[in-house]
């Protein structure tokens, strides 16, 4: 219900992976109840029929390779919205049940995503370690604790669930990689702007020419939107019909979004308004792009003199 | 005053040319006085000073050659407005007091533009003329009544005026060619939408970069605003800045005129409103440019739709 | 080495999945040996290293999940060029040991991308299975040829090569959904053009400004060069750098291509590129888009016929 | 001939006009022999016919008002070229047979647009003086120095010429003014790059839609040519067909300008190449605008780069 904060939470499973690491750093989630989801569509399935307030999926970058499964999801069936984002870094250690040197090691179990992640680390600080594959984050740390392996690779959140001991941390190769995920909840008003809002949507087009998307990036640029991804969808459906999720900068109550989300409606064979949300910084991060200070005459301010020029030349008040 | 219907009209002169001839197929300068002014300064000077009410002066395309001064006017000092266009044929005739086989003359006076638009029709029919420089082409018709020359290139109205006869018609060498002229006033509230108007603007830009141009007709394509004319001129005043004269399809009280107002006003260093009015099509003839069916997406009831999206999806009700 | 071609393969494994049924639509890979490779990094690697000759890895719409993964390591590694693509329709059959009913299942193993990519079809016809989790299609067979589970989801590869019956063919619940494979090799001259070719590029641009994702476009725009496919990846090296992937209609060697790729190596921070290669349509199938006519004005003869008339005019032939 | 400098040289006169102080300006043309015109047909076709080797017309902000005719004399007939542009401060004075205080005068003779231009100043200091009409500057000196008018409104070199006092100098209202002219010849190779020229073209496209010119400076953009002045101009030859007169930076034999002319050339209904010639900066004054320095990416050195780049990567080599 609009307005009614969400007490009841779903979440791509299994327990003690990424996700539930991120549904846990919001205080709603915390107090209220969390429940696991096998895949992305039975999590957001969950909402469309009441069992959950929300469900937080992964979205972008992510280990567990779900975000075409997300977005195919958020554009194709009843309509969703995203009223979160959490940024999680993408971080993993590894660990065992007693304290060891990596080297020493003969085995680690890890999902194989993850595995892949590490790879540089682990054939220069476990060169003689062989790989053995499970089915999660989680279920590595699991059989790590129950004794079939010597050590695994997982999330933080894993290693101490399950009571491990850290035998080595940030065994990323890319340190800087992060996972995006969505807050997912049945549509209604957005939250309120907060003046650092991402607003995302999957807006579909006619042809695959240049050109259709040209036209929806000048919409956009015309009224000084800012866009932090692109990413084009085969539907599947029609033939030579593209669709394009794209994550812009402003909030749909803001009237240089408003103006544009009518320019992609009139432009575009179909426009899927899929959330404004505040934009979650790491803290204690530098931001992760620089503050944009679009072109001239593209502020508020502008937007809000040039309203009122019209209104005066309408009225014959020239000069 | 707005509302009320301008009485008192000046023109530029002097009498028997294009403008008056202009000015004439407006009913309530029928009705109205009429003055003759020496210079479009001086004709636009008079509205300026309230001792007319309205001006009629060339835009495009002139015999006059006026067109540069009437731009740098209507640009440069206190607003006045278009509020009305008259398109006239440039039609010239060959005129002389009795009818005479042109290929008999052996002097003809006019205009020296009148002239030059004609030659190639002189050179074809009136060989042997020599052509002899007049003032305007009214003047050329009165000397002609005078019996100084044997014959007198001339506005229709002039060879009227001065009780002469055609011999020739339509001896321009551009059959298609037509000036139009403007019917200024003081700012006021522009005429009712009639659903086929022009917009005029002039606009200045800090830059002679293509990318500021191409800026502005950003602007007005994403709203679906057809150009029907640009001229730059150079302003004189500040280095590297230029000004553009545009004239666009629609009028400031329809949503996608104002919506891309509101754009120009924001990235212009200055927008100049100068008027939305009917827009003149020949009587006969066939409409001078093919009615433009803009790009799917961008009709009035699109425009209309999609504000009632964007209030829809600003409450929240999706789908 | 260039011009000799490719018999050493390396793919995405384990045996039995997707990646080893496209990688056998080749026939050089028939006639030469197919390793697989534990992680598409691991697969480019061995190319990297010349322990392999060409890798076939996910690009695009993988059940794998692979691809952010193949993006990053071929825009950010030693360079490594994409010679073929293999588009395979995702299909996934059900199969047991023997013949049974699907709605009689109590146990189905499956990779969980996998069943979700089925959700909709086991809930409907066999709405009384609990589904387990395997670590691969190819591991969902083999368990289930082992007697451990009632019946696998698996590629119909998968079936065959563990003497499986398929009890229920083309399950997903997407039917049209592809995956698209890449045979990477290290860089030599691209092969011949077709006519039907795709350029694939790796382009970083300093801003996230959607200002600067225009200029990408209009350089493919105004050589009427088409775009099937972009996709953006935060690069995770410096701040506010954007790196976007994208697939274009045509080939290297051709002239409008030459000329695009030229016009974004000056206006991007960096363009890798990843190859030119025959489109792969599926056989039998539709055309996956309609054949693009692009504007008028930008065929293959436009483009030497404006090369001619340049060189005209720059020797002073004019008319 | 081309590679023969001009001769025989033609103007738009009459004698002791601008253009005649224009074309002075050339050594060749105070050397060679210089002819009048009546009017801008005349002296091309003097050109076309072999009668003369060059004309000097006015192009831009002429007070004769000639530009419409001259831009539709090159666009129009046979083809010819620009080979000079001369530049020229608009510059009138006051001159009388005596010495006079201008408030004392009771009459002046000028040509019309020249007393336009003189208004304000003529209201200010010579304010009891009524204005009467002249053919042109030359015949308002030549009238004066016959004795026929107090004083005439002339150029510097028409009042040298009639050996009249100037007794006022500098007396436009607009002080920055200038006038453009243009020496044109028959076709042939055009002057070698200067580094700082001027390329003009007349273009025309099928549609008065915006889209249309928004491709045609598109082509310019993302060549990083930029536009000094942009005029359209109805054809009247075909309905809705129009021509646009551009001014851009650079020569045809610069890589950048000849890659946007084939661009052109391939999206416009026709191009008219006008030629290439160097910029003519007013000596003494700051330049004109400011020295446009383009976006990153765009010199010429970039040029040369992306074009070795582009010849690498097509024969493989990479990195």
């Amino acid at each position: 219900m609009p307005g009614v904060p969400p007490t009841r939470f779903v979440y791509l499973g299994p327990e003690g992976t990424f996700a539930e690491q991120a549904l846990r750093t919001l205080a709603a989630a915390e107090r209220g109840t969390r429940t696991p989801a096998r895949s992305v569509p039975e999590a957001l399935d969950a909402v469309r029929g009441g069992e959950a307030d929300a469900a937080l999926v992964p979205l972008e970058n992510s280990i567990g390779g779900a975000i075409g499964i997300t977005l195919d999801e958020l554009a194709g069936a009843d309509p969703l919205v995203i009223s979160r984002e959490v940024v999680l870094p993408v971080e993993f250690v590894l660990a065992a049940r007693a304290p060891a040197p990596p080297e020493s090691l003969a085995t680690v179990i890890a999902h194989p995503q993850a595995a892949a992640q590490c790879r540089r680390w682990l054939r220069q600080h476990a060169p003689d370690a062989t790989v053995v594959d499970a089915l999660s984050n989680s279920a590595a740390a699991e059989a790590t604790a129950a004794g079939d392996y010597q050590a695994a690779i997982c999330a933080p959140v894993g290693a101490a669930r399950h009571r491990l001991t850290v035998i080595a941390d940030k065994i990323a190769d890319h340190p800087h990689a992060v996972t995006r995920f969505a807050l997912v909840t049945r549509p209604g008003p957005p939250p309120a702007p907060t003046g650092d809002d991402v607003t995302s949507l999957a807006v579909s087009i006619s042809h695959d020419r240049v050109g259709a998307l040209l036209a929806v990036l000048m919409e956009l640029a015309v009224r000084g939107v800012n866009l932090t991804r692109i990413e084009s969808r085969p539907t599947g459906e029609r033939l030579g019909r593209y669709a394009f999720f794209l994550d812009c900068t402003g909030h749909v109550a803001e009237a240089r979004m408003g103006e544009a989300l009518q320019g992609l409606r009139r432009v575009c064979a179909e426009v899927r308004f899929l959330g404004s949300y505040p934009r979650h910084r790491l803290s204690g991060a530098a931001p992760e792009e620089p503050v944009v200070t679009g072109p001239p005459g593209l502020s508020d301010r502008d937007f809000a003199d040039s309203a009122a020029w019209l209104s005066r030349i309408r009225h014959g008040q020239l000069g």
